[in-house]
């Protein structure tokens, strides 16, 4: 049914390049779609996914193209001619697409490339949709879509349709617009076929049509469409004119994209990368983040240093320092990512910032009292002296306190300050709650044993 | 263009639901989409939400109440007899969230549903989905689609079509059949509606369709239609027979639920939580890792308390305590994360087990030349003793090392073992390495200590 990459095919590929059977090549890459062809290219060295591509034919080697990542398409593309690029994949390509590719190049490169592209139209969408920020609707939509007027009958619309739906690879939706290409409303192709030829279009269209405008950020229109359950979305302008459409699979892109980027941020690492990266990829995406753990470790280091005589007095302190790091870093993530995720589902909307301060500190105040409680227990059985034994309840209950808090105040303060607010989730915040732990639970400790010795 | 939802709409709609002006209710609810209705209920309490849903009709109740969180939808159900949600609800509904509402009931109200079920068709359907896993394509699929017969024109077709659209809400494709049900391809509409009303289907449709098996995993289907961009994919049976199809929307679901999975178990949640969740609910989902958290401190205390002695003769032996434990559970977390990643977007398939630790290790090296160098210029400039300056940065050294390949190994471990990874990336892998990288710097501090002086 569908396509599964195996080692084994890998091999085989890779004996047949070294071996230059072209049609062997060509052969057993067969009728595989571009993702899987993609997927191969991945697999390979740059020079053996650099042979398979060119043996490719126009359309596919440009379906291709897109799904490749976007590195591999920029070392790819820079050794190839302007009027390659051109001829052989822009002008086979969706407006999308092809302006992603584009963006991609260097302006001198992209004016070379817009100069050879056949398609006066083609050229045209481009550069309008270049224009636009590429994190928005307008940076994601494609130009190519089916749009009718509003009074046209049903045979006309299927005759205009047979002309439009050439450049378009799914229709999904017809777009019904006024003399003046503002938006009125949608219709289904079911209704289109459904229907006598006769009837008019505006008895048909269904005028509740959910639209963006194209300033709308990316991550918004993954909202609007998946809440809705669309497979595509008009994008208009300022004053609602159809200027394009984006559908589910961009959409799809945004939702990885912004899952991955959490959860990078919240595991420590700066940037996208993957398994398959080089080391040196990898270096750079994590070194960032142990920095600033190292720098947190010598912060805490110093704070344990101020309190070097009451260590050599009683070193039963030090016992429960990693246990007050660590429930403060735990505490202090969970808090933060509850309200990363909210923010991101737009469910923050309602309740006011005090409110939830107030039910965080409720769950911390019961977490706190359970934790603390059994620490407690522990030292009672261990016959720890009561210092201890009141020192690391007590610190224990503050830290799970404060570092809810917060964790809670502080996404909600970058979101306000326009800052993504899973910054928060990372090593940044189980640093600092490391550190301001450490302060409580040595100062405290101080505090008890002066008075019980 | 669509729907905001406001604190100003919901004050007003809760004194209109306060003084019982239905009228009113129902203007404000107005031509809402289902998914808005169901957001606005969200906000409400049970009692209000249930009030506004008694005043919705048969369609579009049935439509908000696929959109209602699981909780919600259950505790609605609970009160209402069975002939009223067989008639006022499943009767609507598409076979695939019947099917859902129904397998969240109790055996004997599903009985009794299913008895009051009108359309029979509908009732069998719902029989037969529920004897698949939820998770897995069979459990996904809705038994409505539109199929032909390859052996038709067009003509007949499109008859054939707007008999069976009724049922569909949005066609898609066309599946392609032979007489014996088997799956043969696949037809748009677009080559339907730009085609002679005479030709054959055999000679339009594409023969290259991608499916799945009743059988296969949700996150398979998730995987599949993302990678080839499709809007529905068709489930087959074991020998190919078409069984039903799986939209995009069903499938986003699974993506952002995923997702959500994954970066709970990061950052120490143990089940979906939102913002809004009662605090007990937050309680649930979080003590239970703070608590393996607590166990892990006390075990540490243990560590630590087997070296007293040391810390009595050398207190600044504790000043890196949270150094060491910081780096060794941020480590840890990158790297497992990073193989989290690749099990979930099955890019880890290729290379061997052995040939990612040693990846791992090269980063894990200069990771830990770096970070170790670092703080021993630190306490070179500081002037701390021989000792302490090298036990901190071999042990620093050591734990960089150790927590990288551990962190690497646990989850492929985990996934060889049918046990989802996710898990080592959270708290228990942060536990862990604290517990280990003391070992390894208590241990080097005693050696060093012992030497030096």
């Amino acid at each position: 049914m569908q396509f599964k990459l195996t080692r084994e095919y890998v091999d085989h590929l890779q004996e047949f390049i070294k071996e230059k059977r072209d049609k062997e090549v060509v052969e057993l890459l067969g009728e595989l779609h571009p993702a899987d062809i993609a997927e191969i290219m991945d697999e390979l060295s740059m020079e053996e996914a650099r042979y398979i591509y060119l043996l490719l034919d126009g359309q596919k080697a440009s379906d291709v193209l897109v799904e490749i990542p976007e590195d591999d398409r920029k070392e790819f593309l820079e050794v190839l001619p302007g009027e390659i690029i051109a001829r052989q994949f822009i002008d086979y390509m969706d407006s999308d697409d092809a302006t992603d590719v584009m963006g991609e190049m260097t302006e001198k490169k992209r004016e070379e490339v817009l100069s050879y592209v056949k398609d006066v139209e083609q050229a045209g969408d481009i550069v309008d949709l270049l224009q636009y920020d590429e994190d928005t609707a307008g940076g994601m939509m494609a130009t190519e879509l089916v749009k009718v007027n509003e009074n046209w009958t049903v045979q006309i619309c299927l005759r205009e349709i047979s002309k439009q739906a050439e450049d378009v690879d799914e229709i999904y939706y017809v777009y019904v617009v006024d003399d003046d290409d503002f938006l009125k409303g949608i219709l289904s192709l079911k209704k289109l076929i459904l229907n006598p030829t006769s009837t008019r279009i505006s008895n048909l269209y269904n005028p509740d049509v959910i639209s963006v405008r194209t300033d709308v950020p990316d991550e918004e229109v993954a909202m609007v469409l998946t809440k809705y359950d669309l497979v595509a979305l008009p994008v208009v302008d300022e004053i609602g004119r159809l200027k394009g459409r984006i559908t589910f699979d961009d959409v799809l892109h945004v939702i990885r994209e912004e899952a991955d980027k959490d959860y990078q941020l919240a595991t420590g690492i700066t940037q996208d990368v993957e398994v398959s990266d080089s080391a040196w990829i990898q270096i750079k995406a994590r070194l960032p983040w142990l920095l600033i753990g190292l720098l947190g470790g010598i912060l805490g280091a110093r704070v344990i240093g101020g309190f070097e005589g009451e260590l050599a007095a009683f070193p039963a302190m030090a016992f429960f320092i990693p246990l007050i790091g660590a429930m403060g870093g735990n505490v202090g993530v969970q808090s933060s990512s509850i309200i990363v995720r909210g923010i991101a589902s737009n469910s923050l909307l309602m309740s006011s910032v005090s409110s939830k301060l107030v039910k965080e500190l409720g769950v911390a105040l019961f977490n706190a009292v359970i934790c603390s409680s059994l620490v407690l227990l522990y030292n009672t059985v261990n016959a720890a002296s009561y210092a201890l034994t009141l020192s690391v309840s007590t610190a224990l209950f503050s830290v799970i306190i404060s570092a809810s808090l917060f964790g809670t105040f502080i996404p909600i303060m970058l979101h306000k300050m326009k800052i993504d607010p899973a910054l928060a989730t990372g090593p940044f915040i189980t640093t600092t709650n490391d550190i301001f732990g450490l302060l409580i639970y040595m100062g405290i400790g101080r505090l008890m044993f002066s008075l019980f010795s």
